[in-house]
């Protein structure tokens, strides 16, 4: 289960790497796609290996909650429960605690809440985080961490920082598998404090870094300098993920700050309300202007659903309700996002990163409708 | 586009047969998957193609109201806007304007409605029927009729039976296209109707006939009855085509009846509602016992939703409401539907239709749950 992560070049602070996994290769920079529940919504595992995705990111939170890790566990684990042969990533269950269930109290023990689906009541400490990963058969785990507000006190986040550590020591303590495990860097909008959080974690050894506290609604520098001023205190040889970005533009700028991974349930949400992801920006297909346009969503793009359908079939399916337009918007849009991250890594190695990133930015930014 | 249909071989008055049409050969008997808003509800053409499935239903009433029968012509047909390579039976609209509609009156002239969409009224004509399966590019296109509820005073079947007469050999006229045109035998449950209208419409050389005014409720002696009554009566060499019944037990007895193909919305919408056709009955996916059932829905047969995933998995994704549910609820049970009928034709051929019914529906009945 050892992670291996090799670095096949770099273009300033960006990275273009490999990260194995029992001998499943991902090439990094990388997108994964979001199984909250044990399926990418709408998609079959086989269309995400189409699509050149052999890692996604399964919901700790959610699938506790139903159908419950032990009966995944029971199953044969996660990837036998789903059928899906490539890699998973778990969260840890904190960032849904804190922001989709009803949160009653943190102690040092973890975080005390109420299920959004039936008001029952669990405390999920870092060990508890541990154990239901480990139950999911989860290949890279995640630490159980507080995630706070921007802005928050600063004080406050002190404290909170320093609590994600020590949550963090209790969940390298409590692994009995050999799952691999990342620790996430917190401190909100304070550098000193990120700058703690990241040197703490690193002195403690992970298999991978992540950054999280990040995309609950600050302003794009803040993403911008929170990254590049966490990215050097990390170690180079471990990949580093940032928590719950995906916005193109955000993914750019985060690929440049030196991150690796990335998740987020932007292409596929979006997907299922119409949202569908262009090189010209991104497109509302409900609109009435694509009501008789015979062409693709994406003249340029080479995915199956723009060499086979009109914007005029797919606005019609999504106007009907059909489950074929989240099925097919959710594929383009995969597609669309495992593509920008193939372009991202060929322009790092071939060292002109950043005059992609203005390229591609000035187009996608000029045509967005979204 | 000239339809054959060729017998292959029969047992009593089950017929295997093949039709074909634009070359495409479609054995008999065939169930079509139905797609109501140009789409088989959550699967793809592909998946349709795979299930080995080559003719498809689709609603001129839905269509001619969104889209819009026009769009659709003015982008190339329907199969090229659906991206369907096989064949495309359309209905008339006549039967969702009289289930689905606000029906205000019919005359000679045609039907008045409105629009369950948004209310807007229209007029139904025999001819704007033809027109609108002619935008669509229909392979199979059906005669406007009228359908009766059962029971239905007798002087007022008689009066209808004329009419929808009358109004297929407008439509006759009315086609000014080489599509294939089937005309609809009514008559609700009175032999004699039914025999008048069978006789009047064979004599009038259609490229098939249906049986229509069945599926509404009648008892299952009345579907048997009429459909014995009335496959005599219609031409040999053309196929028979039962207007929107899909219940395994009652796709036997009209085979046996000499039935050759069917249409219905069951196997898909009852996918999305949890109900899954197996050898033992229909079960539904959401019943606690399956929580923990690591099994596959039907462990005899040879569909890929079987070989992949657990009934505990599949009852998950219901509960979840996740699209993935209805995808693979709807590919199983069209393989459950292609399957049965696969199964009917080589017993017919084999001359063991009647033991094979027997059997079959001796398990099936024996075991379900809805």
């Amino acid at each position: 289960m050892a992670l291996t992560f090799h670095l096949d070049g770099t273009h300033k602070a960006a990275r273009a790497g490999r990260m194995v996994v029992r001998g499943i290769t991902v090439p990094t920079p990388m997108f994964m796609p979001v199984g909250t529940n044990g399926t990418v919504k709408a998609l079959l595992p086989e269309e995400l290996e189409e699509l050149g995705y052999n890692l996604i990111l399964g919901n700790t939170y959610h699938l506790h909650l139903r159908p419950g890790d032990q009966l995944v566990h029971k199953l044969g684990g996660l990837h036998r429960f789903m059928n899906w042969k490539g890699l998973i990533l778990t969260d840890s269950g904190g960032f849904q605690v804190f922001s989709l269930a009803k949160l009653n109290k943190i102690t040092e023990e973890g975080a005390k809440f109420q299920s959004h689906l039936d008001g029952s009541s669990h405390l999920l400490t870092p060990e508890l985080a541990i154990g239901i990963q480990e139950n999911l058969g989860s290949d890279i785990m995640m630490v159980l961490d507080e995630c706070l507000p921007i802005p928050s006190p600063r004080e406050q986040v002190a404290a909170s920082v320093d609590l994600t550590t020590r949550w963090a020591e209790r969940c390298l303590k409590a692994r009995t598998s050999k799952a691999n495990l990342f620790a996430i860097v917190q401190g909100a909008d304070y550098s000193e404090l990120r700058e703690r959080s990241a040197k703490d974690l690193s002195s403690l050894g992970f298999d991978g870094y992540a950054i999280g506290g990040l995309s609950v609604g600050e302003s794009k520098d803040i993403l911008s300098e929170v990254c590049h001023l966490t990215t050097p205190l990390l170690p180079e040889d471990k990949p580093r993920y940032l928590m719950g970005v995906g916005e193109p533009e955000d993914l750019l700028e985060a690929i440049g700050a030196g991150i690796d991974l990335f998740d987020c349930v932007l292409p596929t949400r979006n997907a299922r309300n119409g949202g569908l992801f262009t090189r010209d920006g991104q497109i509302s297909i409900k609109q009435a202007k694509y009501k008789e346009d015979g062409g693709p969503i994406d003249a340029e793009c080479g995915c199956s659903v723009c060499a086979h359908y009109s914007r005029a079939y797919l606005r019609h399916l999504y106007l009907s309700n059909e489950i074929l337009a989240s099925r097919l918007n959710s594929y383009h849009n995969l597609f669309f996002f495992r593509d920008l991250m193939a372009l991202c890594r060929e322009a790092i190695l071939q060292g002109r990163y950043d005059s992609f990133k203005f390229d591609f930015l000035e187009r996608y930014l000029a045509g967005s409708e979204v």
